[in-house]
């Protein structure tokens, strides 16, 4: 295998749509994609384990509720959660194995490793479980520096690396250089997991694995938060036209995504014009509907406050921020009278 | 410069929605973008000059009305249109003229630029417009005879030549391979027009340039036939990130594109199970919600009604074939009384 396939479709897919997914998505979801060659599904809020709550949203399904339908109906593929230290707690984690996860990815902002370690330390000593340290966000250092985040989080006991583009911000270069600085630093896989602001999610995914990437993320129809990860069975289709094996049966999962549940894609098209400004101004893709509401309720352009928020390096959990940009632009539009 | 930026939004778009665009959607359109820094914004049914038709879809507003709408707001970007002989007459191209078009651009099928003759000289002996041959569905002949193909256009007196990736077939090296090859070929400027059925619109735009392309194609939002385009307001974004000039104004841009119509976007998200098997076998984009009826009707998968048309090679204009295609698939599953 030159690449395997972890698809969050059932996790960052919740971003899409607010964190509705339902037991019984969830269980249809996993019964057609079980099997096809995917390395692992990975099911919960959009936010992971013990994310919901009033201000991220709450799931109408419990993070047991859905492990569980997701492990029943998942015989040959592996079963992964997403664990944010802070919204996650070790005991949400006991839950989730309890529940027979087969792979825990525990993610911080790529600043932030060193609050990986106790989780990552606890889910080893499981015993039963993969463990992957995940930095968010990973264009906001440059590559070495992100790199020596990635060499702490090996040295906690995680099994690969993911690098996420959270905001879609990434061209090829910018992977390309820091999918190889990872790859000097540590021994453990490389991943990579793209978004699509920028329209770039294939091919940024295509140069990771040229780089030296051998894990890739990718979710039904894209369906992930903001403009969308990288399409699953895009991705599939051009790793066929490229000779690169993922052990993914092409045409079975074609003809699987052509019955998924319609509910596996955003509810509306992105406004990509809104997506667009947040990769390029490198704000997280899940930004994106509150930075709708602020604009439409200040009547300012999203386009200023995405370029705000992204001078002022605003992260998830930062929310906040949103409203006080708009609320700035607002004001400096009325004094000038004009906007 | 060194990109000129052809805007097709309001034609190829036109596929995405049965060629049902107004006057005034188009009207609004053309004031939005005029004077960004597009080269060029190309008008009229998804067909282009005089292809309303039955067959082909009823446009409700007619060519002559289409363009004057156009022009009536184009007052520094210029005004396009498309040309398929056989569909167009060479009357509809004077009615063209006589609305004041700046740019024709005729069309054919990748090997058959010889129907192109009449219809470029033609246009040259007007003297007041800028003539681009166009090659659709440029994955069907292999580079080099795609460039004879080029190099006669250029012979009829075409100022620049276009390569359509109609079916969004190409991969990385494919755009590079054909690119390179009609540049040997050719002394006009190169283009190149993506269509995104394997994601990779926008980074195959990239590396037309790079191979040697000056003209790229890309519409608001992707807006067009089957999966879309390569979205302009991703492209500008990218080139603004790769230190390539475009002379489009990008935030201007992207604040246009958030207030555009609604109406320049797919009705519905693409069922990208069925664009990615267009792109994978390299049939025709427009094909996808004819391919969806016929599976539907006939209760066979759309993947292998595609999978087999691109067997058969088949173009745009050769839509009756799908449903036997359909038929058949029905007939082959009810004697093996499974599917």
């Amino acid at each position: 295998m030159d690449v395997l396939i972890h698809d969050p479709t059932l996790r960052d897919g919740n971003h899409a749509i607010r964190h509705q997914l339902t037991f019984e998505q969830i269980r249809d979801y996993c019964c057609a994609m079980d099997g096809i060659g995917l390395d692992c599904v990975e099911v919960g809020h959009g936010n992971g384990l013990g994310a919901s709550s009033l201000q991220l949203g709450i799931a109408p399904t419990s993070d047991e509720q859905m492990l569980t339908a997701a492990r029943h109906s998942l015989k040959r593929t592996k079963l992964g959660v997403h664990v944010i230290p802070g919204f996650a707690s070790l005991r949400d984690i006991a839950v989730a194995l309890d529940c027979g996860v087969d792979r825990v990815r525990v993610a911080t902002n790529c600043s932030e490793a060193d609050t990986a370690n106790r989780y990552i330390v606890e889910c080893k000593r499981s015993g039963s479980v993969s463990v992957h340290g995940v930095l968010m966000m990973s264009h906001m250092l440059e590559p070495l520096k992100l790199a020596q985040q990635a060499r702490l989080m090996e040295g906690y006991g995680a099994d690969a690396i993911i690098l996420m583009d959270s905001a879609g911000y990434f061209v090829a270069a910018d992977v390309r250089e820091r999918i190889s600085a990872v790859r000097d630093l540590v021994s453990v896989p490389v991943g990579f997991h793209g978004h699509n602001n920028l329209g770039l999610a294939v091919s940024n995914s295509l140069t990771a694995i040229a780089a030296g990437a051998s894990i890739i993320d990718a979710t039904t129809r894209g369906f992930g938060a903001g403009a969308g990860n990288c399409a699953l069975e895009m991705l599939i289709a051009v790793l066929f036209r490229s000779n690169i094996n993922s052990g993914v049966a092409m045409t079975n999962l074609l003809k699987a995504i052509e019955f998924v549940p319609g509910i596996i894609r955003p509810v509306a098209p992105p406004e990509i014009g809104t997506t667009v400004a947040s990769g390029l101004y490198g704000v997280f893709s899940g930004f994106e509907s509150p930075v709708k509401r602020a604009a439409a309720e200040f009547n300012v352009s999203s386009v200023d406050i995405f370029q705000i928020l992204g001078q002022r390096r605003v992260l998830a959990g930062q929310e906040d921020a949103i409203l006080n940009v708009a609320h700035e632009l607002a004001s400096r539009t009325n004094r000038q009278g004009t906007y």
